[in-house]
């Protein structure tokens, strides 16, 4: 048994749960913080700690890359190698191979791909997508999966869907270190028939968990929302249900109360390298000229580093005069505000009032007096 | 009384001091890390103190240019806008103008000059330097001096030695805020004749403290110590004095030997982001292949965060993957270095083994066995 469920909203599918891994339980729903090449960008691990980060996610396509997973393996693993000690899920690579390699051919045996950092020609299998993950050490493996680009035919997403079908059975048969626990993905493309039968088959077979892939890839929220509500209901409340890359503020809130576990997605930070903060009233541009000569915080509410420390006009100027120091402080304020949300909604789970917490979230940002 | 010398290494000139400043006391000699654009790049205040930075420098051209000095004021000074609330010391410009402005000229009024930022058109004058810096609430202000590049006839030596002299008179003039400090900058190019004739003037003006300019700009290092030597025995003990932008490590042991009491330099936070670390046994570069699978430390004397926590491995992964971490990691170990060297000369020569200290210094360099 991994995961528990602690608590449930009478008056939705949110709900609370501990999920046990090697590196320690996961209080979720939980907000992973995106580690691309084995750093969370400008961050160190205490940085992370200190702002509620429980786990973290690592890129197989990119430590696959550089410096690849044998070196890591061979300096003791990703944990040691990062010095974060604390729960990692890896994802497979397949949506990297799909979304930065220079070119990429999907075949039965996997995907064909051109690095994108020096054009070398690499074949992604399920197979190998184990061996890589199971060399990082990481505590949650994600299967290879293929990613469905948005509209596509129903032709190519019932393909895709099958052919990652196929590939979840060879990773599950790839699978050694048994460990490290295993989520499956599910596909369909914008189909809910198909998601269903595909979550329904995925069932079968003996996953530690169960993810929902190949959203929020350009399509209306609606849809999005649509998609999730398909699958999750299958989804027996034993498994963590984890939306993967999803998604803004928003996002994240209806996703709770539509009964999802995990979420990952770069937005936090890399939007806070380019200048764009969340509050609690919704998101400011720091590089505006209105924020010029104010002494106040990004966002009062806030109780992040960034926020006790300094001014908006501040990190405006660090921001035009690209200092480095600028990424940081931004990266901490973004990353603190999307775990305090996790955090609001976990505490108003278990306290039963889900509903008020959603409704004051929503009210927040359309009374945007201070900003 | 602003300094007070504590300690004197018998063999040498070499001293230890207690320097009052507005923002507390700083022992020295002392190395000060360089905040150029209101940021010591990459890192927070609090790094700063942990790594056992005391004071920290700050550009004038830079800030006056962007945000503005006059934006720093209005926002409660340069302390309170980054967070700093040890001392800052800043220079006047002088330098940057000179090494940076897309176009200059020296008249005697003062130094005009196009902004690297915009091309704008800027006249800095003594009396500005003095109201950019005291807008800024800089604990230790320098006088606006012009830059000799080397090698330069004796005429322009002497003629540029001559206008450091009047702008310095106008810079005490100029001077409100009495308690914040201000230094000359003896000039006088490699000529030790006009070195030993400008100290000797400027020793007539009433400043807070001394420091020597222009070095450090191309000359052999021979001339370099004799630069300091030429001024070094003719300022009083009761003044501390200041070698500008020294240098490597070499050279801050050197010129401690000779008596300085302060320094700057960009080259432990600069040559950080380069990827060329600092330690006991010499430096190493990063990015070299050797360090692929190396699981030691940067330095194993070290005990800086980086070292304490990261591979070489690692860092050179951070570094050629142009992770927004390397620059910090590498940034906290040079700068820790640094800080230690200049800890370690001040306990030396309390003890009185400064001697034995710098050879023990260059010993380690010669035996470069573990790197």
């Amino acid at each position: 048994m991994t995961f528990k469920e602690t608590a449930r909203c009478p008056y939705s599918r949110a709900r609370t749960g501990v999920f046990y891994t090697r590196h320690g339980p996961i209080e979720t729903p939980c907000f992973m913080p995106v580690g691309t090449q084995g750093s969370v960008k400008s961050l160190t691990p205490g940085e992370l700690l200190e702002m509620g980060a429980q786990i973290i996610l690592g890129n197989t396509y990119h430590l696959y890359l550089r410096p690849g997973h044998e070196l890591i393996k061979e300096l003791g693993g990703l944990h040691r190698f990062m010095n974060w000690h604390r729960p990692i899920l890896t994802d497979s690579g397949g949506f990297q191979v799909y979304s930065l390699a220079s070119f990429r051919k999907i075949e039965e045996e996997g995907a064909i791909f051109r690095s994108h950092i020096d054009g070398s020609l690499h074949r992604l299998t399920p197979e190998l997508a184990i061996e890589v993950q199971e060399a990082l050490g990481s505590d949650i493996m994600m299967v290879l999966d293929t990613c469905i680009p948005y509209p596509s035919t129903p032709k190519d997403t019932e393909e895709a869907t099958a052919l990652t079908t196929r590939w979840a059975k060879r990773c599950l048969k790839a699978w050694r270190k048994k460990e490290l626990l295993l989520f499956a993905i599910v596909q369909g493309g914008m189909s809910k028939g198909l998601r269903r039968r595909h979550t329904e088959e995925l069932l079968e077979l003996e996953f530690s968990g169960y993810a929902l892939g190949g959203l929020s890839v350009g399509e209306p929220k609606e849809l999005l929302f649509e998609m999730i509500e398909a699958s999750r209901p299958l989804i027996p409340s034993e498994f963590p249900c984890y939306a993967m890359g999803i998604g803004t503020p928003e996002d994240l809130v209806e996703c709770v109360h539509l009964g999802i576990d995990m979420f990952d997605c770069v937005m936090p930070t890399r939007n806070a390298r380019n200048g764009m903060l969340f509050t609690s009233f919704g998101h400011i541009v720091i590089k505006n000229a209105r924020y010029k000569e104010d002494q106040g915080p990004v966002d009062p509410d806030c109780n992040c580093y960034t926020c006790r420390n300094y001014s908006r006009a501040y990190l405006r100027h660090l921001f035009m005069a690209r200092e480095l120091l600028a990424y940081r402080l931004n990266t901490i304020h973004n990353l603190h505000y999307y775990l305090k949300l996790m955090e609001e909604m976990r505490t108003a789970i278990k306290n039963g009032s889900f509903l008020e917490f959603k409704k004051d979230f929503y009210a927040k940002r359309h009374n945007k007096i201070s900003i």
